[in-house]
């Protein structure tokens, strides 16, 4: 566990995911940096509800898989973690999980946690592509973004994204229209990434349906994210796509794939489409 | 809710997932006859749950996002579930619940419900390809199973399933290598598809790891499950594809097709890797 007498050192996620224990829970505050529009970003809740996982099991320090419901908007200020282990085994450990701010559930998820160190490295039979993306210089960078974006979404300041500049055409009103967006991605500080920023990471890329001309915001019922292996130091490279838009929801699968090429995450989340 | 007194005329598979309100609670008893192995189809455990989680919420009746977890290995007999609303809205209901057998919870799910009926029809922009079948007469039937795999595992006998022959290789010790099994399936009695249904049909086929050479049981580490819409009467076509097999895990994607071309259902399941 990230101890609070460190923050002076640390990068501005691992301060502001710092947690501490308080009786059963883990206490913290959420940053308005973590903001986009109403409500502090889903992913960042991740990573932060997933650091008070991380320390209420001493013995499975990663996230593998977690699931999540968003129950109402996270706000900046104080929140409150609370963590029931189900099953504690020796390969891996499963909890129920809830973030609080005052009375209000704002996220609950379930999340199964192991030592990814301890699993297997030399079984790496992946059939998907790395995500392709042109050099970095070559790339549109979300510095690029106006001021209203970035006071609107402080979120979008906490790291460099540089899109494909064939999948940003939204950005001018040209989207695409396939339903992808793809960037590389790295925290500022340069702080690398971690199986708990990975949480963040696979909810940081802007709603697919911008790609397809849905602008709005598209509130998830459920994200679900697996952490595949701790990530190597470097760029990250993020992928969302969607396949299938219908019945006023749509599922927006990501991709996170480090500097080794290795697809250290996924994630799937199911959406509703902006009204 | 089915009542007990319809059990008569009921399907199989509407028989075995009835259950009846005690207390704040639900009780069942689950079937044998959806056994594989040492324990109960995940699927079926998702219908069942997902049958009391429809009895708690009279105005949402279908499965949106289902995520489960399975905690311990369900067996043939008595089950009871309970089932926690965390949010009630207008258009869809959160809820957490668990299944359990005496004092042991097998499952513990999250979940979001809804009137599926109440969703928009014309607004389809699916880009997946349906899955694509031989005519039912050419593929293989699982009625062709050894008498030795229908006693391991009865659940096999609960639906009509054909699978297509370039992809059951793995049935005589040559599988395709590509990761990827797809069939035709009907549920026993003829019993048309619905939302409860579609829960068991995503984990339904075999492992994927089959079509790799992998032949043992695959552990499923998490489960999400997302009904995109009701499916037409009719033949379902499932497929399970898995792209990223590395560091003892898989991720084994189900897609659900119905008989008028619709991708009804998607899911994700992590799973480890046979030992």
């Amino acid at each position: 566990m990230t101890s609070t007498t460190e923050s002076a050192s640390l990068s501005e996620f691992d301060r502001d995911i710092t947690i501490t224990p308080e009786g059963d829970d883990f206490t913290g505050t959420m940053s308005d940096g973590w903001r986009v529009g109403g409500g502090i970003n889903g992913g960042f809740q991740l990573s932060f509800i997933g650091n008070a996982i991380r320390s209420a099991l001493p013995d499975h320090p990663d996230p593998v898989a977690v699931s999540a419901y968003f129950v109402s908007p996270a706000v900046a200020g104080p929140a409150r973690a609370a963590v029931r282990p189900l099953r504690v085994g020796g390969r891996t450990a499963t909890v129920a999980a809830d973030l609080k701010q005052g009375d209000d559930v704002r996220l609950t998820v379930l999340a199964t946690y192991g030592d990814l160190a301890g699993f297997p490295t030399d079984d790496v039979r992946t059939t998907a592509e790395p995500v392709s993306l042109p050099p970095r210089d070559q790339c549109v960078p979300n510095t690029m973004a106006p001021d209203e974006i970035k006071q609107m979404a402080p979120f979008t300041q906490r790291f460099e994204m540089l899109f494909d500049p064939d999948e940003v055409g939204w950005a001018v009103g040209e989207p695409s229209g396939r339903g992808q967006i793809s960037a590389w991605f790295r925290l500022a500080d340069d702080r690398e990434p971690d199986p708990l920023s990975l949480l963040m990471a696979v909810d940081a890329l802007p709603p697919v349906t911008f790609d397809l001309g849905l602008m709005g915001w598209a509130p998830t019922v459920e994200l679900s994210a697996h952490v595949r292996a701790k990530p190597a130091p470097g760029w990250l490279r993020l992928r969302h796509r969607t396949r299938n838009v219908a019945g006023g929801m749509f599922e927006e699968d990501c991709e996170v794939w480090d500097s080794t090429d290795r697809l250290v995450a996924q994630s799937r989340q199911l959406a509703l489409l902006p009204r």
